[in-house]
C-alpha cells in the first residue's frame, strides 16, 4: 500500500516547475531508475516496453525502404576514429576510452562507440568494389556512449539506445535522396505513431554533424515551449569515402568514390513523448506506442460474475488491442490514479450495474471524458477510440506548437520574445555565423533549423540588418 | 561475376578439415566479416537476420513465461563488480577497463559488462522491499565483452550478443523452479526452432558459473563430434542477495533474503546451427530461423510470362512463408549454388515448361530431393514441406548425436574413445574434482554435464575406480 500512496501523491505542477514535473513523471510512471554508474540510466520494464514498440514500428519502416540490419563492434581503435579530421575533432573530447583488457595494457586505446561512421566506412571499404555492390543500405540498433557532464533521463545520458543508419550510394543525387527519404520516414513516424508534429529543415553549418556536408533535422516543441531535436539525417557527400578510400568501379570501368549518409533517432524520443503529451496527472501515451492500450478495472470485484465478465471482455478485446486487467486488491480509486500516471489511453470500468445493462464505462486518458458503450460494440469501438485519441493528441500538440511559434522582425522583438514567450521564434537570417553566435550569446536561443517551408518575413537579417538569406526557426532547446 | 565465382568455388571438405570448412561457410554464406578490432566480428545482414528471427521467437517464450525486458548500463564500477567474491574472481581477469572519459582520468575504473549480475543485484536492492514486489522476472538483450585471446566467429568473440535473464524470488524452491523452467525453455527452443537436440543436465562444481550455487546447461553435439555448451541457467540461492543486501519483508513482517537466478544464450547458437546442420555445399538453415524460406529461381526468364508467373507465385506464397525471388542476370546454376551456400530450405524453380503444366519444381536443401508440385497446391504444400524439413533436420542431428555417443567403463576405454571416436562419452564419476582434472589432463575432454536422465553404467568411477556418484557426459568442446 505504501507504494500506491506514493503513486497517487501529487506530482509537481507542470506549470510551476516543468523540469521537476518531468523528473516526477519519469520516476512515478516507472520508466527509468538511477544506476550506480553516474550519468547512465536503467530503463525499467514499462519504459523499455515503450522503446520496443517504437523500435518495432520504426524497424518495419526501415525494412520497407530496403534497409538491412547489421551489428558492428562497440569498440573503435583510436587510429580508426582519427581517419576523418572533422569527425574526430567532434567526438574525441566526449568518448570513453578502454585502455586495459584483463590485466594487460592495450597497445592501442579503443573508444566505446559514440557513433559508428568510422566502423561502417572501414567495412564498406572492404566490401564495396563495383557499382553492382551499391547501394548499401545498412542500419544498426545498439547503444552508444558520450561522456556528458549533465544528464537527464532519456534527454541526455552518457549511454543511450538508438539506431544508426549508414548508407553508401553511387552518386551524390542518390545520397541526397536517401538523406531526405529517411528524414521523412522520421517525420511521418513522429506524426503517425508518436502523435508529435515536427518541423523539417536543414541545420546551419554551425550545428552540422561532425564530418557531414549537410545535416537535416526534425524539431519538435515541448509543452514548456522548449525545442527538442528529435532526429537527424546527414549527407556526407564523398568526404568519408575519401578519408577511408571507399571506391567502386562504375559501368565505364572508372574508379569512383561512394556518397554516404547516416541518420539516427534515440531513446530521447521517449522524452519527447513525455514532454509533448504529459499533463498534471502524469504520462499520456499515444496509443500506438502504449504497452497497455486498455486497462480493465473491475468495480465491486467481490460481486458475483464481475471478474468473469471482465475477463471475458479482456479475451475478446485482446484481438484488437493491447489489453490488461487489474485484479489486485487495491481500491478502484488507487488503480485509476496509477494508470493515469502511466498514461494508459483507455480505462475500461465494469461493475455489477454495468453488467446488468450490458455496458461498460470507457474513460479517455487524454480528455478524461467518460462514455458508456455496449459490450457488444466494444471490439469495434475500441480501435476507433484509440485512433481518435491519437488524432486528438496530434491536434493538441500541433495547436500548442503553433500557438507558441512567434515571429520576430528585429533584434529587440527577438530578445523580448525569447525572454517572455517560450517557443519557436521564426526570424530571417543573413547566413553569417557571427549573427548566430551573437543571438546565442544574447538569448541562449540557438538556430533549430532552416525549414523546408520557407516564409519571407522580411528581407533583412534579424540580427545585423543585412540582406537575409533564410528564414530560420530559433529557440531554447533541450 | 567475380563475386559469384567465389561463391560457387568449392569450400573445404568438412570431413577433411572441419575448422576450415566452418570458416569458409561463415565467410561464403556472408554471415560475418572481420573488423579492425581484434577479436570482434561484424555481423552482416544475412547473419543478423538469423539472429533477429531467433531473438523474436525466444523473446516471445520469455514473455509467455512472465518475463519483462529492461536495459541496464553497459558499465560496471570496479567496486560494484567486487561485491560478490567468487563472481569478481571469475570475471575480473577477462574484462575491458574504461579508465578515461574524454580528456579526464576517471576516479574509479569502469568495466564493460562481461555479464550483468552485479547491476541487476544493485537495482534489486533498491526496488525490492516487500514480498509483494516478488518475483522480479527481468531479461535484457544486449552485447557483453570478455577479453578472449583466441576467437572464432560466433563461437568465441570478445564482444558477443546475448540475452541475460535475472530473476529474484521469495523462496529457494521458486528460484530452483525458475532455473529449471528456463533451461527447459532453451531446450525446447533448440529442438522446436533450431532443430537441435540437446542434453539437459547440471554442471559439475568445477564448471559452475562464478557465484552460482548450481549451474544447469544444455549441451549439443556438432557434426565433428565436439560438444558445444549452448545455453546455461544458474541458481544463485541467496549468495548474491547477501552480498548486495537484497532483502524483503515477508507476510509475517520478517526480513528475508531473496533467491536469484540468471540464464543466457548467445550468438553462439548460430555457430551451433552451422556446425549441426551444415554440409559440403554450405549452410543448411532450419526453416524457422531461415531469413528466406523459399527462394524462387525463374528459369529461361527471357521467355514470355515466366517472370510474371514467378512474381504471382511470390505474392501468393508471401502469406505463408518468407519468400524471395531472384531476378538478377546471373545464370540459374550460379543462383542454385548461391542459395545452397546460404542454406535456403526450399528452392522453387519455374520455367516455361512448368508453366505449361501448371507446376513448379521444389528442391529441398537438406536432402537435394526434387518434387513437382501443382501451382494450385503450393500454399498448402510449402508450409508442410518446411515442417517436414525441420523434422528431418532434427532426426538427422539426433541420429548423428546418438551414433557419436559412446560408453566408457574404465580409463583405458575412456582414453581410447576420446582419442579415436569424437563424440560424447558417457561414464561414471565419483564426484571428486581430482578425477575431473585428471581426465582433462589426459584427454583434454571435460565434463559436459551430469544429465537429468541418469543411467547406471557401472557402480565405479571411470577414473579412480571408487564408488560412483553420477553418470556424466564427457567430451571435447568448443
Amino acid at each position: 500500500m505504501a507504494k500506491d500512496k506514493k503513486l497517487v501523491a501529487a506530482i509537481t505542477d507542470m506549470e510551476q516547475d516543468f523540469p521537476q514535473w518531468y523528473t516526477d513523471v519519469v520516476k512515478k510512471a516507472e520508466l527509468t531508475d538511477y544506476s550506480s554508474v553516474k550519468g547512465c540510466m536503467i530503463i525499467k520494464p514499462y519504459g523499455y516496453a515503450i522503446w520496443e514498440l517504437l523500435q518495432k514500428q520504426l524497424d518495419e519502416k526501415f525494412k520497407e525502404t530496403g534497409h538491412e540490419n547489421v551489428y558492428m563492434p562497440m569498440f573503435i581503435p583510436e587510429s580508426l576514429l582519427q581517419k576523418e579530421k572533422d569527425h574526430v575533432e567532434g567526438f574525441a573530447p566526449e568518448v570513453a576510452w578502454v585502455t586495459h583488457g584483463g590485466e594487460n595494457k592495450l597497445q592501442e586505446r579503443l573508444c566505446v562507440r559514440p557513433t559508428s561512421e568510422t566502423l561502417f566506412c572501414d567495412h564498406y571499404s572492404n566490401i564495396i568494389q563495383s557499382y553492382r555492390d551499391l547501394p548499401k543500405l545498412y542500419n544498426q540498433w545498439c547503444s552508444v556512449v558520450r561522456w556528458e557532464k549533465t544528464t537527464r533521463p532519456f534527454l541526455r545520458t552518457m549511454e543511450f539506445l538508438w539506431q544508426e543508419g549508414h548508407t553508401a550510394h553511387a552518386t551524390a543525387e542518390e545520397s541526397q535522396e536517401e538523406t531526405i527519404r529517411m528524414l521523412n520516414v522520421y517525420a511521418d513516424f513522429c506524426r503517425d505513431v508518436l502523435a508529435i508534429p515536427v518541423i523539417k529543415g536543414e541545420k546551419t553549418e554551425k550545428e552540422r554533424f561532425a564530418g557531414a556536408k549537410a545535416t537535416y533535422t526534425i524539431e519538435s516543441l515541448m509543452h514548456d515551449g522548449k525545442a527538442l531535436q528529435s532526429g537527424t539525417s546527414h549527407n556526407f557527400g564523398d568526404g568519408f569515402a575519401k578519408a577511408f578510400g571507399i571506391q567502386y568501379t562504375d559501368k565505364d570501368n572508372k574508379l569512383q568514390y561512394v556518397h554516404q549518409t547516416s541518420w539516427g533517432v534515440t531513446t530521447r524520443l521517449i522524452g519527447a513523448i513525455i514532454m509533448v503529451h504529459g499533463d498534471n496527472s502524469g504520462l499520456v501515451l499515444p496509443p500506438r506506442i502504449a504497452p497497455t492500450q486498455v486497462i480493465i478495472v473491475p468495480v465491486q470485484m467481490q460481486k458475483e460474475g464481475v471478474i468473469e465478465k471482465a475477463q471475458e471482455i479482456k479475451e475478446k478485446l485482446s484481438k484488437v488491442a493491447r489489453v490488461k486487467i487489474d485484479l489486485t486488491d487495491k481500491s478502484p480509486g488507487w488503480k485509476f490514479s496509477e494508470y493515469e500516471m502511466k498514461g494508459v489511453p483507455i480505462r475500461l470500468e465494469i461493475g455489477p450495474k454495468d453488467i446488468e445493462k450490458n455496458q461498460v464505462v470507457l474513460a479517455r486518458r487524454d480528455t478524461s471524458e467518460k462514455i458508456f458503450v455496449s459490450i457488444d460494440e466494444l471490439e469495434e469501438k475500441i480501435p476507433a477510440l484509440l485512433d481518435d485519441i491519437h488524432n486528438s493528441l496530434l491536434a493538441k500538440a500541433t495547436k500548442n506548437r503553433d500557438e507558441k511559434t512567434y515571429v520576430a522582425r528585429n533584434l529587440d522583438e527577438f530578445i523580448d520574445t525569447v525572454n517572455n514567450k517560450p517557443g519557436f521564434v521564426k526570424a530571417m537570417w543573413c547566413g553569417d555565423r557571427a549573427c548566430e553566435d551573437k543571438i546565442k550569446e544574447l538569448t541562449t536561443a540557438t538556430s533549430r533549423c532552416i525549414p523546408f517551408e520557407q516564409e519571407e518575413i522580411s528581407d533583412t537579417c534579424v540580427c545585423c540588418g543585412k540582406k537575409a538569406k533564410h528564414m530560420v526557426y530559433w529557440g531554447k532547446a533541450y
